[in-house]
This record gives C-alpha cells, sequence and structure tokens, in this order.
C-alpha cells in the first residue's frame, strides 16, 4: 500500500512559525514551550521563507559565540528548504529524510506551509507497514487465510 | 536474528567527553566540530556523569537566557542517564528510545562509556533486518530456495 503525507501521516493543522526578523531566543523559547525541534520562519504573505532547528541554534548561534537575543532567524535560518506535498509517498519521504540527515521537513501545499512531518512519524507508519506485510506473507505461508 | 548492540550496531569507539564543570558554549563547539548531536559527561575517573543534547542547549540555556560561557554542563546535562550494554538486543534498544524519546544513548561496559548509540543507527540495522526477513519469506514463498 502507498502511503501518502496526508492523510497516512499527518494531517493539515496550525503551523508554527516566527518571522525572519525574530531571534534565536524566540524560536529556542517557541521550541520548549511547544515541545518541538524545529520551527518555520514565514514572510509575511504567509510563505515559506525557511527552517530553524535545534541543531541551527546549537551550531550557528551558541557554536559561534553569537547573542541570542540579537541574532534574528533571517541569518541562521536554511533557506527555501526542501518541501514535500501532501500527496508524496511516505516512504520515498522517509528515504530522502534518511539519506539528506533532515529530520524534519515543512508540507507545503499551494504554495503555503500546512504541516511538518519528522522522520519518527514517518517511521512509525513505515515499521507497521514493514511489520503489516510480513504478517500477510506469513498468514499466506502458514494458510490461515487461503485454503491449502 | 538477534542483533547485539555491539559488534552489528556500532564499535567501541573513543568517546568524546567533556567534565561537569565544562561550559554549554564548549558542548556546541564540539558538536558542531565533531558533527554530533550528544556528548557525554564524565568525572575524572572516566565514570558517565550525565550526557547534554542539541536538545538541552536549547531549552535548558538559550531558552532560559543563560550565558552559555558561564553555563556548566552539570548544571544542565541529564544525569545518570539511561544506557545500553554491549550485548542488549538492538530490537529493543530501538524500541526503548522510541517510546522514551531517546535519540542517543551511551553504551556502558564495566562502569565505563565505550561507544554512543544514535536511534538512526539502530534504525538502519532494523531496517534492512526486516526487509531482509521479507525477502527471505518471499523466496520460500516462491520458491526459489526451496523445491516445492
Amino acid at each position: 500500500m502507498q502511503r501518502k503525507i496526508i492523510p497516512d501521516v499527518t494531517q493539515k493543522s496550525v503551523v508554527i512559525s516566527l518571522a525572519p526578523n525574530d531571534t534565536a531566543t524566540m524560536a529556542a523559547k517557541i521550541m520548549k514551550e511547544k515541545n518541538i525541534a524545529a520551527i518555520l520562519v514565514t514572510g509575511k504573505s504567509g510563505k515559506l521563507d525557511g527552517i530553524v532547528t535545534e541543531r541551527d541554534l546549537t551550531r550557528r548561534v551558541m557554536a559561534q559565540g553569537l547573542n541570542p537575543d540579537e541574532t534574528t532567524l533571517k541569518k541562521i535560518m536554511t533557506k527555501d528548504p526542501d518541501t514535500l506535498a501532501p500527496a508524496d509517498s511516505a516512504g520515498e519521504a522517509l528515504e530522502l529524510m534518511r539519506t539528506r540527515s533532515f529530520r524534519h521537513l515543512p508540507i507545503v501545499e499551494n504554495g503555503l506551509p500546512v504541516a511538518m512531518v519528522s522522520i519518527r512519524d514517518l517511521y512509525s507508519v513505515m515499521k507497521s507497514d514493514l511489520e503489516h506485510e510480513i504478517r500477510e506473507t506469513e498468514a499466506f505461508v502458514f494458510g490461515d487465510r487461503y485454503s491449502a
């Protein structure tokens, strides 16, 4: 079965985002408050400008000795990040994230972010699919669903 | 097949660690330099005292408005973290990390850390095992290895 990002892995939701001129400290506070590891950066039109992760805050702010109260997200974000479409396949998305070392990707529809998906979400779906596939194959082998 | 953390998932290695009185800034710099997301904190005897992750630097330092040059790891580390033994099963370790939301766990042997394992490492091993299992079952069903 071909799983799609929406609705099989996640749903459209209110996407948590900050503006390009917001600060690293604000991003850290919201990540903590919302228990998330990445936050989208959107412009005035709501269009996706970039993404900032815990890793960016660690490596591009703290490791550089920058003051997070004075460091804006537009300086540290990954601009124009890779995105997924709602109808993309979960399996291909997982492989993309695994090979390119992304843990989070925004889902974009008609130019606007409608959800964020994590490699953890995709892993859960893929694991249950693989286990289902094994059970189905075993059921066929051992004949509890088909006559011998 | 029952995979073990060592040697099936990772090997013993020089474990990167800092001391309890080292600072958050030092941890961020080393994480960036070594391209790692978590660092062990060890005492004088080399014994494991704690672990500090990018998430801890984000939530326990930056989100709190603390100065990372003056914040010691002993204040922000997770003390006495869960650990794995070299002979622990990879599958159980993956489930433990998934359900408890750990992305990294130290491997401890005779009281001393000998490696660090990430959920990504474990996922790779488990994925290849599951795929292997499916192929084996299919080979049995479709008879390219056993006579009908």
